[in-house]
């Protein structure tokens, strides 16, 4: 039969059922637009009122909600999180067919399980490594001796450098180029001259990687990605980057050689922190901001201009160039006030 | 013959030619950079006198200018575009061989119109629908399920998720990714779990995206790119935006999850916009601008901090963390000038 | 043998050998991690104590520093450039095969050199020219008649769009795309009208480009990159403009249209300049820096919003919308001061 009941979602995901615990549904949607099939959830209770006018079949709440609605639904402890689960269990990934497409280019000397997946047109070179039910993307191309674990999901078009090691269980989506060279020249007279990158990239377990973000190898020593790292798109991580397990980053960040970043941080889009800086763990970094200084101690950082009407932007900004003359004016004025303070007024 | 003759142009085109119609030309080029052969045009007034060392053979001008010079011209009330279109006629696309090139793969279940172009290395999945014209570049991989629609034209390395939905004449340039996962983890304990993102990407007609621009699917819904809207390169557009009708954005904004932006709106390169937020019709926003709050009003918008010599950008930027103090001090000023002007002077 | 003794290093690249010119070194490291087969080098007498604790088996040092050990040591007045060419020395490329792989699709017309090497599932378009030695990786897709020198290496899925000219011993990461069409549009009643994009893009000799960096062809003329330029990953740079020679671009920064980089320029990550500006040689812009106006005068500029604790930059960023009228207030006390300074005290 499609979907579930609540009572086999309870089964599997834990929770606790009230109401019929026969009801089916097939899909989850949000509380707007969710219909009798589907079940819908709340994760705040500020949102508690959109209850009444949801048509969803079935609903996923926290214990404090559970009296808000007389739908049936499941009770957890973390509505959020079961919403997850449900949803992955309703959405099913297709299926990759296991083996090596006849128009995939393997080589010899690559060990391919043979429970994973090489699509058409990808590229494995030599020495390479594929874990036990992993999928390589169509136009993926894996270089000598990489080393990717079980379980993995590389979509189309990803690159992956030679020697680097990527864990279990990572998502690479379309586009992500993993061990190209990081950015490092010397001076020689009045050009350039190329430091080899002889480093690698080395990737933990339970990682996802947004569409066309780019991994630098390292310059002598690794670029690292902890267990549990998380990137969004089109982020640039320079070369011999570390970054602690559980962060999460989201799109644009660019994050410059050599940086450290801690454990369970959160970086906002567009973001930036430079090269050789250090970042505690559970820092969080608002969207927009250059992280100049390594961050000691947890907490939120920012450094927004704040946005305004385009006239009002000119008229204000203008002074930024003068910040410092207008300090050295108040500074002279407060002198001149604390003489005439001074002066015995008339009485 | 080769080119076309000022005749021939207005014939095809509108528009009035002033001077000799046999003119032929073979290209258009700048003022500065035409040849007798060529034409080129005056947009701006301002530039008039520009026509004068101009060795153009003939010239596109609006009815103000058409007295500003005696050589053969089309007078157009929008010289601008007009230019676009001789451009156009001068520069033909090249013409894409139609049908599948053998070193193609497309799933057998995959309806591809016969006047498609499929070209070597391009792999179409099960059930995918390419329409009339449509031309898919080399290394392009078009998920399961996918339409799209008739006179698009994808370059090279485009990838398109399964399901998605393009509009007719779209122009996607390479590393363009479609439809990859968007960026949501709820929190379980210490670590991530993956919301899994069963929206689609669904594109209007007319629209163009640059290279290496990246549009994620919904979560729950659909992320939503409206009819003529234009994307330039690097742009990243998270999951469950929606994009208004004929809005232009310039290269390397980033554009969060659930945003919603109006119609003919213009958006400068390397610009932001914050989650959740809804951007009116009409609006236009600076270059390197953070919009963290919805603009509720057509208009222009900025947050951009102006740049200096680096010793002087130091001096006065220093001073940005202590602004809420400066206006403190300023405010025990204004006390205090104010109870020393109460004081009766000595007269 | 193994690696290369300390007087085989110096016969090929210059420099004195201090100590046992027989030593032994395999490969290259930094201070804290070499071994005892392995050559370390330090280019800032500042970090001379580390000497002290290396177990490198050699050091490469400037002669200020040749007395600071008496390990066995190469005395260089470059020790930083001495190191990029022990390196590579030490870790030569992969030697790609020669030849035209049986999945390749190469066009009767093109000229691909006896000696280049053009790699699976490549495609190379009518007309193009490779040459001499150059490699062009797995999946890249080459355009018609696209001219690309000698020692070129053009790693897996890079793009490059008809016409455009590639120089001599050009490096191009994964997911460059070089002659997309850049962003041009008129304005026609309600809807955009595509300016055809007819120019290329021209590379002088020993670029370098990152991972998933884009370069938009010219509208009427050509995009330039001059010689020994280096592009970090995930760059914009978009139609016209031209960036000077031995000028370096760190990650994510766009350049708009028709904007003109001096030689010798240095750009901070994720910076950005505005279109039509023209900017002079030596010219150093810190990262996150918006450039809106021409600069004319070498040195160094930058524009960075000092990052703070969230709720300090809070506090003080409101004022920012203010500024304009603190100045103001500014104003009037001083001309108040002014005037009390003016009147008689008593004495």
């Amino acid at each position: 039969m499609n979907g579930f009941s609540l009572d086999e979602l309870v089964a599997r995901l834990g929770g606790q059922v009230l109401g019929d615990g026969s009801t089916r549904v097939t899909q989850i949607a949000t509380l707007e637009a969710a219909t009798a099939a589907q079940i819908s959830f709340l994760t705040n209770s500020k949102y508690r009122a959109q209850l009444a006018s949801s048509r969803a079949g079935a609903l996923i709440l926290s214990a404090a909600d559970a009296d808000a609605t007389q739908q049936p639904r499941i009770i957890s402890d973390n509505p959020y999180a079961y919403f997850a689960k449900v949803s992955a269990l309703l959405n099913p990934l297709p299926v990759a067919p296991v083996g090596i497409h006849p128009a995939a280019i393997v080589a010899a000397s690559a060990q391919i399980d043979a429970t994973a997946s090489i699509a058409a047109t990808a590229v494995i070179a030599a020495g390479a490594v594929i874990g036990a039910h992993s999928v390589i993307g169509e136009g993926c191309v894996i270089g000598e001796n990489v080393v990717i674990g079980s379980h993995a999901r590389l979509y189309p078009r990803v690159v992956v450098y030679h020697h680097c090691v990527l864990g279990a269980r990572l998502i690479a989506h379309s586009g992500v180029v993993i061990g190209a060279d990081g950015f490092g020249f010397a001076v020689e007279g009045d050009h350039w001259l190329k430091i080899p990158q002889i480093g690698r990239v080395v990737i933990g377990d339970d990682v996802e990687i947004g569409a066309n973000t780019t991994i630098d190898r390292g310059a002598l020593a690794d670029t690292v990605i902890e267990d549990d790292v998380k990137l969004d798109n089109q982020i640039q991580i320079a070369h011999n980057v570390r970054i602690g397990a559980h962060t999460a980053i989201a799109g644009c960040v660019g994050i410059a050689g050599s940086a450290v970043i801690g454990k369970y941080c959160r970086i906002g889009g567009s973001a930036g922190i430079l090269g050789h800086l250090q970042i505690a763990d559970h820092v969080e970094i608002a969207s927009f901001s250059l992280i100049g200084k390594s961050i000691r101690e947890a907490g939120s950082y920012a450094a927004i201009y704040p946005f305004a009407k385009a006239e009002d932007w000119r008229k204000n900004a203008v002074h930024l160039r003068h910040l410092d003359s207008l300090v050295d004016r108040l500074k002279a004025l407060e002198k001149q006030v604390e003489l005439l303070k001074g002066e015995t007024p008339c009485k």
